[in-house]
């Protein structure tokens, strides 16, 4: 059996969503799992010292466009929420409280969760859009709002955070496979490459 | 006649490198022309508060091996130069020096200095090195000489950057084609698609 493929992102990153809607399927013409892998990505950027993109001059006008354009190119549903950037903590940790029980759900969730954000553009800080999500996958409501409160599991989305910094993750959507990184959405044609050729 | 596709770049850029080997022939597809725009990156950065690839901690290591990578898959020669990065004024301004007088020499020109820089990794702040790029080209190397020693050259290259800046370009390689931009290499799906659909 192939090692996964490790797939970082930050429920705030419109490339991490763009990268979310395509990279299960792109691995599994190569018989590869992706292990999903949220992140406090502002922690990240500290190390880096980046900024989000959205606060930088000339490139927060030019990324908006260029998401709309992506979207459009990649037949991708995409609305631009009012809410934006965020600090997704709560998303992060529901993602975290339910993967190691069943991680086929957790990774509905997540991609639930994306698209509620960036499909329809709603703010997923909100818990009451949260539980909507939660509950129309079935996941029972009380033990949702337990978690993302849970003091083990804020401590888990910190943790993993750290973990992905010590593996050199600086950005989202952000990829591992085999020890080669790939960073951005526009390097899945590379990994597509690189799963064909072995890297050559 | 379509306006030109304007290709904005650095010859310190090693993406700006990869997009210049191919972007003239997939804008002749759709009978574009391309004008060249080299710039001082360095100054544009102070506008968006960046900093080169190569001095960001995490960023730099994942660049170096990005570069190699994609010259890999893209079947174009590479070599990592020793010095790196660099300002490349000298090789600029002989771009504006002759873009005047004859735009296809001065094009032949640039992509001879990119190749020697990044094909050979040889380094084209170097007098030497640049005038036996030149002499190459059939161009008279005193003329050469004096002219990237010029002040009016040299002003004309802070304007260039200067109309460039005003115009949003914040990153090497930077398109602009009817109005709309795209940064990086890995665009140029988007510019061809672009190209081909007006848009849509």
């Amino acid at each position: 059996m192939l090692d996964p493929i490790r797939f970082y992102f930050d429920f705030s990153s419109p490339y991490g969503y763009f990268a979310a809607l395509k990279i299960d399927k792109l691995a599994a013409g190569f018989e590869r799992e992706v292990t999903w892998h949220p992140i406090m990505l502002g922690a990240v950027m500290k190390i880096t010292g980046s900024k989000p993109l959205s606060v930088i001059p000339f490139k927060s006008d030019y990324v908006k466009n260029d998401w709309s354009r992506l979207a459009r190119f990649m037949k991708i549903p995409w609305t631009m929420p009012d809410h934006f950037p965020i600090a997704a903590l709560s998303a992060s940790r529901a993602f975290y409280w339910l993967v190691d029980k069943d991680p086929t759900l957790a990774k509905r969730l997540a991609l639930a969760t994306y698209k509620t954000y960036f499909g329809h553009g709603k703010d997923i800080t909100s818990f009451e859009i949260l539980v909507g999500i939660a509950r129309s996958l079935g996941i029972d409501q009380e033990s949702f709002l337990l978690a993302i409160e849970d003091s083990i599991i804020k401590q888990r989305l910190k943790n993993e955070t750290s973990k992905a910094i010590d593996s050199g993750v600086f950005g989202s959507p952000y990829f591992i496979i085999d020890g080669e990184a790939f960073w951005g959405a526009d390097r899945l044609w590379m990994i597509k490459r690189w799963l064909q050729s072995g890297g050559w």
